[in-house]
């Protein structure tokens, strides 16, 4: 029997969005039933009976009657369970409950895509190009990286889609993969790395693009050609049965081959779905082998302190021949 | 021995904010020392020595070390581990680790502000009202309430505030007091709620205003005036000694007397700080004595389903005399 009582994994088994917030709800996964315990507030939300529970009534109760419809048996639970939860749920089972982290089970099928997700992830990613490309065009000098990224975030909600992390940075600070929008204003000559990341009907898309503005610096031509050979040589290697780190390597060795590999300083991807991220996850030394239906992202960059960064971002979709770019 | 491992209580008890994702780190409280675990990754935004480990070690490694410098002893954890994390700090300990769930001692520390953080909820209610006034003087017919919504996430942002939820509803909408901003464009004679959550440096404020834009709707002003009513009974109810579920009563109780009690269908407020929810929780029968320091919303609402909704919120501090108005 698998309990579930992370939203993500309860919408991935049922398709239902619970927002519970604090309060205490989980999905009875038993064979082909599920069996839902819920807030009595959230009954609404759920297709057919579920167990509920009242504020100030014990859920343990209304989760006891679900695991006896489930018919009871070993637990199974997602690793996100809180420690919270979990006391609820030991409440309901009984003072000697054992449980399972399940986890590598519930992100090995997250990790294969059906079509309908497939559908969702292109449509998102189709969107976040297009936004990017508007947002690009409408660049001036003198305008911040903030308010550059806030023009994203308005875009990207006047389409439909819920923004996730969106990275605009300017200049030097390209050079510093993961940092936030600043006041840093725009300035001709200035590299420009554009990162959006942004859910169509729950489904994340991910897509990064290096522009130089109104003139390149010194070198940035070479660094975004071997950029962009690492980013086709890792989408070349991925095909089914092909290990995460041997794709993760196929960018690496490119870059290692032009002296660049110590300015690599990430991985090369991470998988889409539900969540920006989650697996499969493209690293050094992943032994995952690849299946059809994975979607990942393919982002080398490269950093060079004090300078400037190139980082180029596309997502794929493993099928039967190889890697297609979405 | 308490161990924390949600980014949230990691900050509050260290000021440090960590971005270890999926990553594990703790942070360990021992009388007045306080002791890292993290990834090798975050060591720099850690002040002093920290346990660090590198992907591909088993943090449970450097949390041993951790634990002996801190001297061992009982395990206090937040309720918000989970059981990933516990797996972790159980391999840490040996195998017959037991724990005990510290939030009510962290959501009671948590629950009373000091000067500096007062100050800087203060900072963000501050900004939020002049966000709200900007975004309703620019409102024209047409606009939808998704575009803005988007633009007051836009003011927010360049003001330096980091956005949490953000309401815009107008006409029939105004009645469903969850629902997100949809594509319903604005007409004369509608009523506009306006819902702003956003923090800085890192505090939330939260607040709402209720509109009738360019004519009211029939009942428009008696209901306005009893919601406003509610909000100051409980706003005078409000002082050190007295019980939350009575400040929800005192704005309860009026509703109640002009026939509106099944209008209002939430809670009179909730606590704010490093989240938008937290302790204290302003709720029929809730226990908790009110303290000095204490931060919450006071947002009593009515909702007329197919017609309109009204809520009012703003956000109060106790003090020794009674409760202020950010």
């Amino acid at each position: 029997m698998l309990i579930l009582t992370t939203p993500i994994n309860i919408k991935y088994f049922s398709g239902v969005e619970l927002e519970a917030y604090e309060r205490f709800a989980a999905l009875l996964v038993c064979g082909y039933k599920k069996v839902f315990v819920v807030p009595k507030l959230e009954e609404g939300r759920v297709p057919g009976p579920a167990y509920t529970y009242s504020d100030g009534e014990d859920p343990a109760e209304a989760l006891r009657r679900a695991v006896k419809e489930c018919g009871g048996g070993d637990v199974e639970v997602d690793g996100g369970t809180t420690l919270r939860a979990w006391e609820i749920i030991r409440r309901a089972l009984g003072g000697a409950a054992t449980y399972r982290i399940a986890d590598d089970y519930i992100n090995g099928l997250r990790a294969v895509k059906r079509p309908d997700e497939v559908e969702r992830i292109s449509r998102a990613v189709k969107e976040i190009k297009e936004v990017i490309a508007e947002a690009y065009a409408e660049l001036s000098p003198g305008v911040s990286e903030r308010k550059a990224a806030a023009d994203i975030y308005l875009r990207l909600v006047e389409r439909g889609l819920k923004p996730g992390p969106i990275l605009v940075q300017f200049g030097e600070n390209t050079a510093l993969p993961h940092q936030g929008p600043t006041e840093r204003r725009l300035r001709e000559g200035d590299v420009v790395i554009i990162d959006v990341t942004a859910a169509y009907e729950g489904y994340y898309g991910d897509i990064t693009r290096t522009f130089a503005f109104r003139g390149e610096p010194a070198g940035f031509r070479e660094l975004y050609t071997a950029v962009s050979e690492a980013q086709a040589a890792a989408i070349a290697a991925a095909r089914p049965g092909v290990r995460a780190g041997d794709v993760d390597e196929a960018a690496r060795s490119i870059l290692r081959r032009r002296g660049l590999e110590r300015y690599f300083v990430h991985r090369t991807g991470h998988g889409l779905g539900l969540e920006f991220h989650e697996a499969p996850n493209i690293a050094p030394g992943e032994g995952y082998a690849l299946r059809g239906g994975n979607v990942f992202t393919v982002e080398p960059g490269v950093y060079v302190p004090g300078r400037f960064g190139i980082r180029i971002e596309d997502d794929v979709l493993v099928e039967e021949g190889g890697a297609r770019v979405l």
